[in-house]
């Protein structure tokens, strides 16, 4: 049942897709822009504004622009992402650098950054609404920066602490969440206490997201993964999970190995589970999962919480 | 006198830039992200917003947030141009991805772009001129990368038109000009006639700009410029000056030719300058400044004006 409305919402946003961010010309930069939206994804952070917005009592009709902006900011990520891991796959698809090159992925990223605001300043709701929602998804933009530069400043170091990583992936994923169903909220014109609890909730959430997605990136084959298995150990990226092997004199020899065999990356598999740091990272995502529900206490019952909270356990349920 | 009043601008811009954007963690983004900004720039775009709200009757003390926010575009524009030209230098410096690298240097232009939204957001004004202010910069930086985008196109294609050449021009050009000055009236209650003769102004001046600044790559040394000179040249960027001798059936042997030697772009001056192209951009310059300046005769006569009048002429007038 929880399935079938989440599928509703992201259904509703594949929908708008299109409509808001037609291809008109130039159309190469604009199919290059919808490269990554067309190939699908889950939708969870324009759902989860979208559910946000319900449980405050808001009309989710009117949210689609702003959901849909915090989607092209999420994909505008992943563009430019892309081109920082040199990556080849994604979504099952080749990067949109692999496809245009690097300099037209770097544009196609940046034009999606500012169709966001653009259709965000354009939603119904009230001026001051929509100022307040502008400075958060823009405050919020700036923190994922922060985010990702960390992550490549952690990549040449060993020492990397847990609190680090904590703070690293707030940033870097966790506040986009939050911004998604504060936003939802702010627009709907919830009141203080609900808007600081949604916010609370995609904090935990994603930060419970973020470690659970490393786990992914780690034990899921490139069939399903839609992107190269490991890719995160090839990269020498700090997880959660990494971090805890290390802080146990684990050695990892695939770790920053740009040229790692399918068979060196299985080798770390087997090490990082035996050094019961994948287990570790598990029980830390749900950790933050069953956290981040418990905000949800502040809001009335409705349909659209406890599709929230369904939500939530799908961020750690998901295979891919 | 005109100088020394864009000179007094220009300095409110720069002292408001370290206030606006400090240095915090991760210091080293925020040392890229100002790395540009702080080697100065003639602050053209922001002067004009400041101009143009004292035009119609605003405080530009409230600007300065709003000023930044399009000088802080400007600057994004120019760290992810750079990548995308693998330009050495800027304003005499190493560019941002030669001193940090390219994935750094992508960072560092998004944040650099979200920081503008954000300080636009928290400019005191009405919400709803807020609104409509970010709702201009945001389409203005999607027609920028649209007009990168063709721009791009057009370095690959011998048959770019001259019209076509405008239309790219204004939007990777003039737009932010114009916005800038549209913003500056809109956010200090100008009314809709004077936004719009503003709007003109800046997008027929803009575009002389450019023309101007094709002329100026050309012409000026590098010790002057702060960049390679004839970089339009080797890059193959269809500017002004090459449609008009291309039209001609003009043979320029460096352009496009990435490994052309100094005295190979002095070839390709010597001849433009015989093919008369260079005369034709600067004439054509000359004349998208003068029909911008008559734009303002819609506005009330004030100090401010007579000084974007002067804005107008320096366009054509500065050395680089």
């Amino acid at each position: 049942m929880i399935e079938e409305a989440l599928r509703k919402r992201a259904k509703l946003v594949d929908e708008a897709i299109p409509k808001f961010l037609p291809i008109t010309p130039p159309d190469e930069l604009y199919q290059a822009m919808r490269h990554l939206l067309d190939a699908g994804g889950k939708r969870l952070r324009p759902s989860a504004l979208l559910l946000a917005a319900e449980a405050v009592g808001g009309k989710p009709e009117n949210m689609l622009p702003a959901a849909l902006a915090v989607e092209f900011v999420h994909n505008f990520t992943l563009i430019h992402d892309d081109i920082m891991d040199e990556a080849d796959l994604r979504r099952g698809l080749p990067t949109v650098h692999k496809k245009w090159g690097v300099p037209r992925a770097i544009i196609a990223g940046d034009a999606l950054y500012s169709k966001a605001f653009e259709i965000l300043s354009c939603t119904k709701s009230e001026p001051a609404q929509i100022v307040e929602s502008i400075e958060l998804l823009s405050k919020t933009c700036t923190d994922i920066c922060e985010g990702q530069w960390m992550d490549m400043d952690f990549q040449t170091r060993k020492d990397v602490k847990e609190e680090e990583y904590m703070r690293m992936v707030e940033k870097k994923t966790a506040v986009l969440f939050a911004a998604a169903v504060k936003i939802g909220a702010i627009l709907s014109g919830g009141n203080r206490d609900v808007s600081r609890a949604l916010w609370n909730f995609g904090i935990k959430t994603g930060v419970g997201f973020q470690i659970y997605d490393d786990v992914i990136d780690l034990i899921t084959p490139e069939e399903i993964l839609g992107k190269a298995q490991g890719g995160d150990i090839i990269e020498g990226k700090r997880t959660l999970i990494v971090i805890h092997a290390l802080s146990r004199g684990v050695t990892i020899e695939a770790l920053g190995k740009y040229n790692a065999t399918r068979s060196e990356v299985a080798a770390a598999l087997t090490v990082l589970k035996e050094s019961g740091s994948i287990d570790y990272a598990m029980t830390k995502a749900i950790g933050f999962i069953e956290e981040g529900k418990s905000m949800l206490k502040a809001l009335p019952e409705t349909e659209a919480k406890n599709i929230l909270i369904g939500l939530a356990d799908y961020m750690i349920a998901r295979k891919y």
